[in-house]
């Protein structure tokens, strides 16, 4: 019975993992990535003036992971941009979202249902990325673990890590913060997503690839669909962190909350950490405002 | 009669499109671009204060393209300084443009006979470049239609691009501005001119490529020969862009023009996208202060 | 007798040429760099805050060197990062002289006897450094003076090269200097190093490359040590550069020491250049005081 069990979860991960990802996933994927750009403020202003800037960044929303990718194997940046099907479907998708007459196509996907299902579908792109990171790294050195972190976090955090520079892009520049300084909960997750990878990719972890995929991938859906809904933006590690941190770092206990709520002034001047974890309401208020 | 004209001039765009660019035209490129450099605020000085840095900025001008063109295809961005001719052909241009005594070099080509010849004959270079860069990612990428366009770009607009780190070499940062927000006349002849052989690349366009870049040459030529001496920095685009846009992108019309006349104190902190654009007047009046 | 000399010394340098450089040298090394990370004003601060940025910042300063030659010629950034021994090394000397209890590791190699040899031993991996950079640099590009050049002088200067980026890893950002507008005695010398061990490759320099190493070695390490132990940071080429410097460029004679101490308030802001030469006193005070 057991047995049986195991098999059945091993067949449908089987099955999972081998599902190709073009182009409903991906899709939702951009969609969800390029209404996050649409919510940072002044990104509707730039998409007016200039156009070349603002669809610059949409495909750095969206394709960030493999530009960072690439850069750290020391690939061509731009190589991604070869897949022409991709590249016009996230400028169909940046298109819409900017520039539909009524803005019918952000209402219809900043919609809270819609949105769910979307950022569950997006989740599931992550978890492959990082994976597929892990195993394109492993290609090219078999035994550099640290290597392989890299470049399963990169291809999981995507644009997040290059924050800084997407903003310059925009004009904006906040040097006083960015993504490894104060971690949003998807880039935390990265990171461990891409240790487990690399354990699992090394024979470390007691476990296939298709399951680790699989249970990644419900648990990173399950947490950022309950983050979304609720409009929250605390991390399900922080407690662990908070601990850890203070055994291993000397970090004060409640450590990264405590970072997040102490300096209120400073949060206010830098909405970056807030990228993808400000709460729905204020969201919708800037980008109505900015239309 | 009408076969011989066209066979007349196929043949003229070969021998053209045939002819080798150093060391004249390269000098010539090498001369405007380092004139430029010259032109902005504050370079004068740093070439006192640290030859390295004015020096490097000064390579960064004349060989931009080839640096951003190689990171973008995923080579050694230093490629190019290979070829010891070119960068010791620039480092003279450097040296004498900056350093000659009385400061004659400067004196000769900045003045406007001579330097319309040495803008015409740059314009000739950077088409040049465009042609070859594009073709160059079409060898790396035979569909990859946005690739070549990318390169193209990149080939043709050089330092522009990169400008907010090449004025951080000189302790300069301005991060409200930058080359793709605010584009200035040769950047954009630059994507069109990239769009246009990659569609001559990809045979969507009923011309032969020399004939291209000889008819792209002279719109070129003429049309930065025509600002120089006039001091104008209109562009040629601004009617259909705005339009277009307008159509497109919903910007109010009259686009581009507005935005640069409207918030003149924003125009008066940002020199940045007046680098190839502003007046000779105000030009010579700033580099001869900072003698 | 000139001869036997002559050959004992080659002997002696053929020998010192081929010493491996793993673990002790590599670790007075990291032991050296990740010191100056902690002297850097708030790094101490970064550590209890985001352990991730500070052992990002501290792999920068150990391997900053190998990340810009890799990036130079074009490979992997993190290629040595597959040396998973290294990379855990450097880490365990970063967590050490972070957060070892009553911070006695910091205090033992900042002892200034252990920490002027700890020096010494770092000044013999930075020549390694070089000559292997240039001879990397040799074999890719035979004729490419300049790139040899180039590829030896950032695996000399390592991290200070991209001190503004790694500053901006810490929340930190001074665009108004870098290590290229005000080098400091190391970046100068590696310059100079490059260009020497360049010449040697180019078979300019009668003499043999292990001879070159020892001779080089022991300039910079006695250099260092004695600026070190006097807490000076005053250059050995001072005289020599303000004359060179005059003639060539038309700076004002006395010209870099000048520069440094004409404007007090601009030196006052940017504690950037000071990074390697800042007096001991001054680093320790800062450094306790931040703990």
């Amino acid at each position: 019975m057991e047995v049986l069990a195991a098999l059945n979860l091993n067949d449908y991960a089987q099955a999972f993992s081998k599902m190709g990802m073009f182009p409903v996933f991906d899709l939702a994927y951009y969609i969800v990535s390029i209404l996050y750009l649409k919510y940072e403020p002044g990104s509707v202003e730039v998409s007016r003036r200039s156009p070349v800037a603002s669809w610059l960044c949409a495909m750095l929303y969206c394709f960030g992971s493999y530009i960072l990718a690439d850069i750290m194997l020391g690939s061509s940046p731009i190589d991604y941009f070869q897949y022409n099907s991709h590249i016009l479907l996230a400028s169909a998708v940046w298109y819409l979202l900017f520039y539909c007459p009524l803005n019918l196509f952000y209402k219809c996907v900043a919609f809270l249902p819609v949105k769910l299902v979307l950022v569950a579908l997006k989740e599931v792109v992550r978890t492959r990325k990082i994976a597929a990171g892990v195993h394109h790294a492993h290609h090219a050195y078999h035994h550099g673990y640290f290597v392989m972190v890299i470049v399963g976090y990169v291809k999981g955090s995507g644009v997040a890590l290059i924050s800084n520079f997407e903003q310059l892009v925009r004009g904006v520049w906040r040097p006083e913060t960015n993504e490894i300084l104060n971690m949003s909960f998807p880039t935390k997750a990265s990171l461990y997503g891409a240790i487990l990878f690399t354990m699992q990719e090394a024979h470390w972890l007691p476990v296939s690839k298709s399951t680790l995929i699989l249970v990644f991938t419900l648990f990173m859906a399950t947490s950022k669909v309950a983050m979304t809904a609720r409009h929250s933006h605390g991390s399900p590690f922080a407690l662990i962190e908070s601990w850890v941190c203070h055994l291993l770092f000397g970090s004060p206990l409640g450590g990264s909350e405590e970072d997040h709520h102490h300096p209120p002034a400073a949060a206010a001047s830098s909405p970056l950490k807030t990228k993808e974890e400000l709460s729905e309401g204020a969201r919708k208020r800037k980008a109505k405002k900015a239309e």
